[in-house]
């Protein structure tokens, strides 16, 4: 594989503006790197097989674990471990970059209709 | 695995002060998130089995690879793919964070001075 360019984030989050919706801006192993924009309280769901790296890019994000809170601001991450809930809830939007597995479906376990497969690359 | 606390960029930076020494400071499936501080330039070398994601988390930094240069600068990554010759040169100093598979050494094929394993935790 050659080198691709290198991607400056805020230039992907301004080529959209819909939310919980991922998209792919990167490969590294057997990892993708997908920016979203988060609005709102999303499904509680668990990834059986994936840890899931959340870091903030603008904004202010509330994780819900079925045991605590966890606030992930500006410059901040955290990863999500396989086997854990976990419910992302964004009262003001945020913008947000997800590393995670190749395949990793957005809402784990809890297939519904904001359940989204094949995402695009931007 | 339980779930581990958020990780402040800022915060793990301001824990060291030399150069050219990752350190660990997360893990996701397989990867390694580790955060260094860069200042010079370091050795031309590759990784034949490992991608490198650098992120850019304050400063310049300008990565040379054989057929042209890339500048990263703050909130902007570029993937080195293996098998890419590459060379990183921090004018002025860079905090950086890479995210790369378990095991990965710094120095790729080009044991040197610089060579560090068995990387801590901070």
């Amino acid at each position: 594989m050659d080198a691709t360019d290198k991607v400056r984030l805020a230039d992907k989050f301004a080529r959209f503006d819909d939310h919980w919706h991922p998209r792919i801006v990167g490969q590294v192993n057997d990892m993708h790197v997908k920016v979203a924009r988060l609005l709102g309280t999303f499904d509680w769901h668990v990834h059986d097989d994936e840890d899931e790296l959340f870091l903030v890019h603008r904004g202010s994000l509330l994780i819900r674990l079925r045991d605590r809170d966890v606030r992930i601001d500006e410059g901040e991450f955290f990863i999500v471990p396989r086997g854990v809930e976990h419910q992302p809830v964004a009262e003001e939007e945020v913008e947000l970059v997800l590393i995670e597995p190749v395949g990793t479906v957005n809402t784990g376990n809890a297939e519904s209709d904001r359940t989204l497969r094949d995402l695009e690359w931007i």
